[in-house]
This record gives structure tokens, C-alpha cells and sequence, in this order.
């Protein structure tokens, strides 16, 4: 019975863990569709290295940090590269998720930052950052003592992840172009459908990332996930929409997008504890949120973030995190909770802040000394995919003999001549 | 033991509605690549907002009227916001479920429907339209009461958005060029590696939609749907690439991309109860129909349907439907059975086309009244993307700077001085 | 018990069948983006009739010649159109198996081979080469009964379908303008993008492929397996970033991409044997000879494979097979084993090599005498996609009016006019 038992269980978070990894693609696919094709095979590079380093440095160093025998409930102690333990199924749940933190900052600093500096933040992430947080919250460090919650890591993957894009955003400054005098300039994204895919995809993953963070098959646990999972993401689209439509007098379509991933981000540390209504409700909030924080940030802050990975993950994270406090069927503050939960959640969110911001800042400090964080400004308007990879992303002179409205003309033209063949392009 | 069973059960249906809510990535980018590059962002928009508003007012109605108790068999009566229920998971899957029947539309309506109607005719199709039918063949109605069969929704879900689509783009009328004087123009869908991505990912989520029917992970049941709907579409694959060889004298792309589906749809209603062999024969004929469907539609009929949703999901799904009548092992007319099951198929088959006929035509008129169904002329030829989104898909120059024979001849150029450098386009 | 026991290996097996053939998406996804937009649909059909015709062939032949009785350890004789059979979750799980097998070859001999000549190695390979080969190691067959150690397919699925890769590419010649005298010219693939999206579907379905490969949802073995995977996928994107960096100057973005797959293929064979530690030096490995690999290929020995389906398939497949033999705990040389089992290794994989380049030589021999292997020189520079789809794969004029610097202009300038509107491209 416990042996079928563990059997489902395995499958289950097995069944996440391969979710959470195929984020990975969805997360590859917004950075590049939101950026310029100059620039392709530099943010694919940054995306699947940060997955391959992730995995092996949380595999020797980052699992036994965050998850084991803990030391003054700061950091673990044991089970680097997994000695003494057989958790195997556990670790690879854990490992897919450090990478997905650390990724977050590729899109932020995208189009400028150098391939060599941001691998080593990348380092700093998965081998000490993350895994600090995570044994905090986690590991049975002091903020899990304190009845901190952070159910799938609104804090400890999101916030984690977008106050170190924040800092590096910040430190390395926009783009060329980005801001001239007063004029704030748009740098429109090459490809969006692209983005439009990585954002199915990411909410695909999502409901691995929210629903398989259970450990357990549980009949009782996982279907309400999964449908808050559904319901945030699905008010946060229709929040955005409704909202850049009554804002800027246009539904805005990236922002909707985002209005997803806000939705997702927002549910992730309540989605055990919160009601269904309860869940669209933070969903809703964490759309309007995410559009103001990107048109702050970019107009007002001035902080060029490509793809709004700061708002979508560090701010929409911080509210999913709070809105524990109010939303929480059991503790929380809407539902006659005293406002102990809420301070509880504000210390976690604070000391998060503060420990990423410390240690990226010092981690970029250090990196800095030995290579430089920027390319050249001639690097950069030549494009990184060139100067970095000795290539490009597209080879489109097929696509462009075959197009323009005269050659379009006699390919309709060939095509009629058939008579009434359907053609490929009337399906 | 029964709690174990159970947590197979649930991850059973979980998993399927993962894979389901994973055709919309599916919808989106077929509907994506088979259309212009100028009305991109609004198909991608139309396709989000249908799973934002699906999931959620099947939340709080959808389900209710679909898997309440029943009124005289028409419509369930409880279950309002899951009140009083606690078969979440269920719900989950049959969320998912709605929003795919209300995307079909969407594709067929293609490059010229204005947002805020299309947006008003989902809610129709998920408030009311759907869960209706769903209520006849799946929540107890009079249709399952008659002994109708659709085990996994040729009907309920494709034949009901194949009509509404069908009413929607003959109300609507042709894109602008569609057609002038006897002359039936093609117009080219911009991007087919995008839309057999989708086709891919459809055909991956369709094994949850047909194989998690089930409700239940019996090894008895699971195995066979899953190699039916493999061979089905395979079939559909097959016989569509060879129809369109013989028809037109060369294998059409996008017809056999829909072959494909076409087999899919087919088989969906009688995955449970046909044989092996005979969800192959389904799948073969499923593809020369659609075929000559779209031929006909399109030259004929002259409804203009950009991706061929109506034939693939309308006419496809109708024959998949009426299929069970032949094929079914244990009552079709192929394996000794009375003419008895090929009626009440035809009486389903007719019922959902009335319905969906009169409420989608209602819907769409009413509408009307407050928001045109249709952009002008001058935005549809300017393109949505820009006049509904204040924007476009993509951005190109570096591409185009990047590419031409020319630029092409100097990169291969700089890349040879290199040596033996594979480089990126070697591979 | 024994029941739900079923439901869950049952439900295991069904999910690595759903991943595995997600696979197809990643390999068309691979092949498109690697190769030139004028032969796009043609790939495209290629990838999709291989799944097509493999699940239906193996349906009727394959699977019994695999898995049926055995006749001197050679092939199986009985269970064809799965008479007599009702292990039909096995079927699903192997047939989904035999197409990946066969579609390899479609990178290697892309852009050139005629699809009818195509279709018919396909139909050879379904039907008796890959069979046969799986029946040796999977079915009981000779090389089983050697002691003979490929878990999930190094040999079965990838040495097979490289060496068959090898004999098409090496017998149709490379493309025109591959080589002029002594130089070796790069032929940019157009859609760069695609093909990591393929990547990243290719690793997420590997999981399945590997980790489903135990045929039962057992705790003690299934999360070693994705571990492995996991870890020595990463350890191939690493060695490869790291090689080309050193190598070519330049951290070459499609190596690395190929890098992941060489880490896959691998460790396919050794998945279930191997210890963790050894898993990532597999995959170290995998890297380096992947690299140096195409080079060979593409520089000395100068067959032309637009993919390097050879290198990673073929040449890593041999790699991943012959590793066993070193990494295996139990018996593996470096884990103080004797030489014995790198001796049985060795023989499996020339014994397979033997077979595939008789047959695949052979086959095409006697498909060259109906129809001709390749394209007309006209056909193959004008592209496949017109000359045998009638069609293109883009229509991208709207892209080109929409863009060049003068376009975007006016775009940004129309945007910054509507004030702080954040727009589209700036997330």
C-alpha cells in the first residue's frame, strides 16, 4: 500500500519537475521574442546555460545549502552532491527550480550585459543566493520557524529572482538608444508570437511548479491548486486587458501577456491557502500592479527592463506574498486573522529584499573587478549574437526574394492557374 | 487502497487537463501562422482572452448549467461557483474543456472580426451555447437519456464551435480580396512552421483530451483511446497528403497539417468504442472530407474561413460523431448492430447543429446592436495589430540589415576567414 | 493493490509516450530552424509523414518483429496488427519510439532528397531496420542474451538512425554550394529561434524517452533516471560552451544547442546504470566528440549534414553505448569490472552499424531504381517547398512594410505621441 502510495507520489512530482524544466523553453521564448533579433542567440545562450549551470551547481553545493541539517536556521550543512541522501526524486524538483530563479534576471539584463558577467552571476544565484533563501523558507530555516508563508515561491524563486534583475539592471544601465533627454524611447521586441508561445508555455508549467510543490498526490490538495493556478492567470489576463484598455485607450498586448505570468506569479505563495474566489482576486490586483510598476519603472525609475521581469516577478511577487496575509482562508487578515500573519509575511519579504540586494550588489562588485559587466557600445549596436557568437539568428533572404507584393502577386497568380487548388495558404 | 486508487485517479485528470489547457498554445499558433503578419497580435489576443473567460465564467456558471441537476434534461440547476461541490478537479478539466469548443471560432473569424464583438460571443459560447450541449450528452440530459454517444466531444466541443464559427464567418463576410468577381484569391498565411508547431502541440494535448475522458486511469481503457487517437491522426495524415497528391497534383502542407487534426477530431467521439483498425479507417476518411470540405466552402459556398477550423472542427466532427454509428463494436451498423444507433447519432448530430445554429445567430445579432461585428474596411487593410493594439508583431530591420544576398555573401565571408569554424549555420 | 499498482505503471507509461512523442515537435522544430526557409514545408512533411507512417507501419509489422516470439534471437514472427496482444500501452510506448528512430535521417539529408524517395527509406526503416535492431537488444533477441546494455536506445534508436543518416547523406551528396574546390562554404540556417525551442522540446521529452524506459513508475529507479538525464544533458550544454569557446573563440550558440542533445544521447543507453557523478562526465564527453565530430564531417570526410544529425545521433550514440562499458557500477572497467562487458558493448555496436549500413545502402539501391533520391538541380535551387508543396512557408510582406529603420521611425514616433504609453515592445 505505502510502496503504491510512493509510487504515485514519485510519478506526480516527477510529472512536475519535467513541467517546471519545460518553463525553461517558455522563458527562452518570451526574453527573445520581446527583444531584437540582433540579439537571439545571445538571450538563447544565456537561457540554457543558466539551466545547465543551475542544475550542476545546485546538484554539488546549492541542495545541501538549502536543504540541509541547518546551521543557526540560516543555511544547510549537509548533502552536497547529494552524499548521504536518496531524496533523488526531491532533488531534481528543487533543481529545476533554482534554475528558474536565476533565469529571471537573463531577460532584464538582456541586449547589453557580457555572456562572461552574467555567468557568474548566474553562479552566485543557484550556488549561494537561492539556496539561502530557500533554506530560510524551505530548509526549516528561521523564517519557516516564524510561520512565514510561501507556499511555490512567490518570495523565494520570484522576489528572489527579480530584486537581483533589479540590481543588475540598475547597475549596468539601459540600453543604447533607450532614453534620450526627456524622451523615453520604445525598442520594439522582433518577435512576439514567439513571446506569446513562451507565455503558454510558462503557464503550462506552472501548474507543475504550483501544483507538484505539494511532494504528493494529493486528491485532497492538488485539484484546488491547479484550478487557482487556472483562475489567478485567467484574471490577470482579463485584469491587464481591461485595464491598458481603459489606461492607454488600447488593449495592450504584451501587457496582457505579462497580466498572465502576474496572475501565475501572484498565486504561487497562496495558492494552498486561498480561496478560488480568493485566488482571482489576487490575480485581478497583480495585473494592475504589473502595469503600473512597468510604466514607473521604465518612465519614472528609469531602469530598462526588456521584458518587465522586475515587475512581473519581483513586484507581483512581493504582492502574491502579502496578499497571504490578507487572503489566507485560516489566518489571514480578510478572513478575521489578527494582523500577525501580515507582519510575519513583511518580515519575509523585507529580509528577502535586503539579503538579494546585499549579495548581488557584492556578487556584481566582485564580478566586476574581473570582467566587465557591459559590452562596448560598438558590440552592442552591432549586436551580441555577432560579437559574442560569431553568428546570427535569422537567414531570411529566401523569405524576403519570396515576398513584397510583386512577387506576392505572381505566387497568387501561379496558384490561381491551378484552378481550384486550396493552396497552403488559404487553410 | 480506495485512497491510493483515488490519487492515481485525480493525477490522471490533472495531467489530461494540463495537456488540454496546452492546446491553446495549439489554437494559438495555427490560427497565428496560417493568417497575415498585420492582424498577428489580435488572433494572439483573441486566443489568450477565450482562455481567460472561459475558465472563468465556466467557474461560475459554465459548469453549473453543464453538471448541475438537470431541468427536464435541458440545463443543470446548481453548482454556481462550485457551491456545494468539492469535485474540483473535475472542474478543471471540464474548464478547460469549454474554452477549447469557444477558440475554434476564433480562427475562422480570422483577420477582420473586431475584438469587443468576438469577445461577446465568447461569452455566449462559455456562459450558455456549450454548457448547454454539454448538459444533453455529458451532465445526465435527454441526448445521453436517448443513448447518444460522443465519448470525448466530436460533438459537444468541435461540431458546437464548427457551427458557431461556421454563422460566424458567413455573418462577418470575406476578408477584404478574399474574393473578387469569379476569381477565388489565396491569401498567404505568414508563418507555417508556427502553425505545425501548433498542429504538434494539438496532437499532444489531444491525448489528454481524449485519453483523460476516462475520468480514470484504467489500464483497460487508457492504452487503447491513447493508440486510437495516435492512429487516427496518423491516418489522417496519410490519407490527405495522398488525396491532395492525386487531387492537385502535389502534397499540400497545410491540408496535411490539417489531416492531421482532422484525424483528431474524428476520433474523439468514439475513441472508447471503436476498434484499433477501425479509428484508422475513421482518420483515413476524416482527411479526404476535409479536404474537399475546404474546397468547397471556400470556392463554392464562399464562406471565408482563414484556417479551415470550420471543415476540421464542424464537418470532421459530425462525421466522427455519426462514425460511432458504424463502428461501434458492441451497436454499430458495421459490426451487426440495428440502424437504431446511426439514428440517435443523427439525431444528437442534428440537435447541437439546431441549437448552436439559432443561439449563435441570437448571440451575434444581439451583439450587433451594440458593437459592430466587423473592423472598417480601413483598419482591416491597415491590419489590427496596429488599429486594435497600437502595435505590431514584429520588428525585422536588424534581420532584414542582416540578411539579402549581399550581407549573406560577407557573413559566409568572415565566417570562412575563421577557418574550420563550424559555425552556427553548419549545424 | 496489484490493480492500482497497474494504473500507476500504466499511467507512468503512457505519460513517456505523450513526452516521446512531443519529441516530433522538437525534431521538426531542429530540422526547420537549422536548414533554409525555401525547404521549410518540405521538412516540415517530412517530420510529420515519419510519425505518420512509423505509427501506423509498427502497427502492423514493426512491433511484432520486435517484441513477437523470436526466431533464432534474430526477429519476432507473431503479434502483427497486434493480433493476439493486449499489451497495447506497450505498443503506444514502443511505436512513438521506432518514428524517432526513423526521423533522424530527415536533418541529415534535408534540403535536397526527393520526399517520395524519402517516404520510402522511411517505410524501410519502420518497417524491418529499426525492428530488427530493437529486437536484438529489446526482444529477447541475441545481443539481449549477450548481456548486451542499451536502457533506452543509444544504439537501438540513435546509432540506428545515424548510420542510416550517414548512408542517405553520404550517397545523395551534399548540397549544391556546400563545397567549391577546396572551400567549405556555411549555408546560414533561417530560423535559429525554432531551433532551440526544438532543443528545449527534445530535453523535455527525453525525460519520457529515458525515464518511461522502465516500463513501471518504480520510486527506487524512475528519479536516478531523470536525474542522470538532467545532469548530463547540462554537462554536455557546458562542455560544448566551453570547447567551442576555446576552440573557435566564440561560445558557438548551435554547437551548445547540440551540445544538450549530444548530453542526451549520451546517456540514454547508460541512464539506468550509471552513477550520477557518471552521468555528467558521459555527458562531458558527449560534447567534445560531438564537436569535433561535425567538424570531421562537415571539413574532412565533407558529407553534408545541415543538422549534424550524424555526429549527435550516430557518433555519441556509439559514445553513450560504449560508456556503459566504462561507467556501468557493476560491471563497467572503471568500477573494477572486466573488460568483458566493454567487449559485449563493442559488439552491439558493430554488429548494429553492420546491419543498418547493409540495409539502409540496400534500400535506397533499390528505391533509386523507381524514383530518383534527389531533386533536380533546378527543383533544389529554387526550393522544395515550391517545387513540391506549391507553396512558401512565409508571407512577409506586412513584416517588410512594417519595418527598416524609416518604418520604425514613424512607429516609435506615432507610439512616444500617445505619451507614457508603456506599448507592446517595451516589456
Amino acid at each position: 500500500m505505502e510502496a503504491v502510495q510512493s509510487s504515485v507520489d514519485m510519478l506526480w512530482v516527477m510529472l512536475g519537475s519535467i513541467l517546471v524544466f519545460f518553463m525553461h523553453a517558455g522563458f527562452s521564448m518570451v526574453e527573445t521574442g520581446f527583444t531584437r533579433s540582433k540579439n537571439t542567440l545571445n538571450i538563447l545562450m544565456k537561457n540554457l546555460l543558466t539551466v545547465a549551470i543551475g542544475a550542476i551547481l545546485y546538484f554539488f553545493v546549492g541542495f545541501a545549502l538549502m536543504f540541509g541539517p541547518s546551521a543557526f536556521g540560516l543555511f544547510g550543512t549537509e548533502g552536497f552532491a547529494l552524499l548521504g541522501r536518496d531524496d533523488i526524486g526531491f532533488f531534481v524538483f528543487q533543481a529545476v527550480f533554482a534554475a528558474t530563479c536565476a533565469t529571471i534576471i537573463s531577460g532584464a539584463v538582456a541586449e547589453r550585459m557580457k555572456l562572461s558577467a552574467y555567468i557568474w552571476l548566474t553562479v552566485a544565484m543557484t550556488l549561494v543566493i537561492y539556496p539561502v533563501v530557500g533554506h530560510w523558507v524551505w530548509g526549516g530555516g528561521w523564517l519557516s520557524q516564524l510561520g512565514f508563508v510561501d507556499f511555490a515561491g512567490s518570495t523565494v524563486v520570484h522576489l528572489t529572482g527579480g530584486v537581483a534583475a533589479f540590481i543588475a539592471a540598475w547597475k549596468i544601465g539601459p540600453r543604447i538608444g533607450k532614453y534620450s533627454g526627456k524622451t523615453v524611447n520604445t525598442i520594439p521586441g522582433h518577435n512576439l508570437p514567439l513571446g506569446a508561445l513562451g507565455v503558454f508555455i510558462l503557464w503550462v508549467g506552472w501548474f507543475g511548479f504550483n501544483g507538484a510543490s505539494t511532494l504528493a498526490a494529493d486528491p485532497a490538495l492538488v485539484p484546488p491548486i491547479i484550478a487557482k493556478t487556472l483562475l489567478a492567470a485567467s484574471a490577470g489576463v482579463l485584469s491587464t486587458a481591461a485595464y491598458t484598455r481603459f489606461r492607454y485607450g488600447r488593449l495592450d498586448a504584451s501587457l496582457t501577456l505579462n497580466g498572465a505570468l502576474s496572475g501565475l506569479v501572484g498565486i504561487t505563495a497562496g495558492c494552498a491557502n486561498v480561496s478560488l474566489i480568493g485566488s482571482m482576486i489576487i490575480g485581478l490586483i497583480a495585473g494592475v500592479i504589473m502595469t503600473e510598476s512597468i510604466r514607473i519603472l521604465d518612465s519614472k525609475i528609469r531602469v530598462d527592463d526588456p521584458v518587465g521581469a522586475i515587475s512581473v516577478h519581483g513586484i507581483v511577487g512581493l504582492w502574491g506574498t502579502f496578499a497571504v496575509g490578507l487572503f489566507d482562508t485560516t489566518n489571514g487578515l480578510l478572513y478575521g486573522g489578527s494582523s500577525e500573519m501580515v507582519g510575519i509575511q513583511t518580515v519575509g519579504i523585507l529580509a528577502v529584499i535586503a539579503w538579494t540586494t546585499v549579495m548581488a550588489s557584492f556578487s556584481l562588485a566582485v564580478i566586476s573587478i574581473f570582467v566587465p559587466l557591459r559590452v562596448t557600445t560598438e558590440d552592442e549596436e552591432t549586436g551580441l549574437d555577432f560579437t559574442e557568437h560569431g553568428s546570427q539568428a535569422y537567414s531570411m533572404q529566401d523569405v524576403l526574394r519570396g515576398t513584397g507584393p510583386a512577387a506576392d502577386q505572381s505566387f497568387a497568380a501561379r496558384l490561381n492557374q491551378l484552378g481550384d487548388n486550396p493552396s497552403v495558404q488559404k487553410l
